[in-house]
């Protein structure tokens, strides 16, 4: 009966999203937890998840489990590394073997560990039907993931999309990773953060957009330099690598179509004084997620077929 | 006889190459002649070549001709348009069917046409092996070529490697393209003549590296910020799309071992503050091609195999 079903987890710093994926990324059952960090809290809340899982479905968890984490993957032995906000450290922590041991007995579950943004990126794909994108991922840092005609693009170092780190201002800040003026700097959740700090339980993202959209000239400047951050992260997108769509996703994306509409305006505003990038026409190409479905858990659980 | 040998064409500016290509990319025959302008000029010159290589076989040609030239390429048509340097305006001309005309009687053969540097980079593929790789063009302009996994990647509006005209610098000069602090203003044949105006029949890149060997100190200066301008382009390709390999080609690759010497000691020096760099290690994936082969006429004669 659950034959067409996958389990897709999402591991992330401040909670594991888990879901139940039908056909065609089809939301079956959701659950998630706070995570505890280190090997054996990140496990435990995967367990937990499972379990709320497995209860939804009647106690059969399906035979498939993809989990999406932060971190350096190695995807033949399922192991996971150096994902500090998880409280990982160096070593090799065997999450797909670790994990499999917690649940033998309950059901012999191939379980395969994939990278978080690479995850995210191919749900992209599954809920876009798109066969050729790149997903911007807006979270606290800034990355993209690649699907390009209909493959899964990791690289050579496995560095396939990290614009962030691309330098565009001599003049910029120094950044973590160490060179100065990054791109990370100007369009990320920490840029935004720095930019306007939160206030309360609203995310900062949130509260920007607000208080631009209610007229405060302080936060349309913020809001606007913000998305012209976002901006030339898409246009280095399609300059370098020519996707067919570019779908902005992570964090700051719940924010949803004033997010867009800022970084669309900011689009055309770059491509007035040039013919060339007016004819490429980011700003047509660059959409969001509908909705605010589970994309990590659902390209977790979907990913293997990618191989 | 002539069954596995195929004729590449390069179209440029000032002189059309041709050459008879047989298994692997070896250049069994070759011709050049300048350029002359306009579509019937072109189909002029290229005749010519065709003819020269035509006598270097006992008068037969190879039933295949791939052409590569600037500008717009309709690869279905077989046409081309906007290539401004070669006196090809807005229209569409259609360079297969009247090259073809004019071949008719004396050889039936499949012309196909292709964007040039497309064709350098497929040249750049089988002369150096690698199956992944950036085809970095420091020609006039500065553009890249993609093969990932071992396809052409184009792109959707035909601009994958565009990255001269990514913004690096909010601070710098107005681009042709209408952008303001384009790399290409770092890092191209024009921005290196524009630092190191040509004297006499030297060209200016092998002037320049030159002077600086000779340890003019306005020279080093001058070659270690172009320097700085490749690497830049470098890690631009290395962080969007990682490629196994990065080749350095195009006009000003001709200053050869120089070149490269310069281009990774500015990598090395952008890593040195940065062990996520470091990590990449751009500099030991960057390479030139051997000698002096004629890869974009290698490119256009043997492309038509990867479709």
């Amino acid at each position: 009966m659950n034959g067409e079903l996958r389990v897709g987890l999402d591991i992330g710093a401040t909670k594991i999203l888990g879901a139940v994926i039908g056909e065609g990324g089809a939301v079956v059952a959701e659950a998630r937890q706070d995570t505890r960090p280190g090997p054996d809290g990140v496990l435990e809340t995967a367990t937990a998840v499972l379990d709320l899982l497995a209860a939804a479905l009647d106690g059969v968890l399906p035979p498939h489990i993809g989990i999406g984490i932060p971190g350096i993957v190695d995807r033949q032995r399922g192991a996971v590394s150096h994902a500090v906000n998880l409280g990982l450290g160096g070593d090799w922590f065997p999450l797909a073997d670790r994990l499999s041991g917690r649940l033998s007995g309950r059901c012999g579950a191939t379980v395969i560990v994939e990278n978080d943004l690479n995850a995210a990126t191919w749900g992209a794909h599954v809920l876009s039907g798109a066969d050729d994108l790149a997903y911007l991922a807006l979270g606290t840092g800034l990355a993209a993931g690649l699907v390009l005609s209909g493959t899964l693009r990791r690289g050579a170092h496995g560095a396939a999309g990290e614009i962030g780190h691309v330098p565009v201002d001599p003049a910029g800040g120094t950044c973590s990773c160490g060179q100065r003026g990054c791109l990370e700097l100007l369009a990320s959740g920490s840029a935004l953060t720095a930019a306007w700090p939160a206030a309360g339980d609203v995310p900062p993202a949130a509260a920007l957009f607000a208080a631009a959209a209610a007229g405060d000239p302080r936060a349309v400047a913020a809001r606007d330099r913000f998305a012209a951050g976002v901006a030339d992260a898409v246009r280095m997108l399609g300059l370098a690598v020519d996707p067919a769509a570019i779908i902005i996703g992570g964090g700051v994306a719940h924010v949803g179509e004033p997010l867009l509409a800022a970084v669309s305006a900011a689009l055309r505003a770059q491509a007035a004084t040039s013919p060339f990038l007016a004819a490429l026409d980011l700003a047509g190409r660059t959409a969001l997620l509908p909705g605010r479905a589970p994309v990590g858990a659902i390209g977790a659980a979907l990913i293997g077929n990618a191989r």
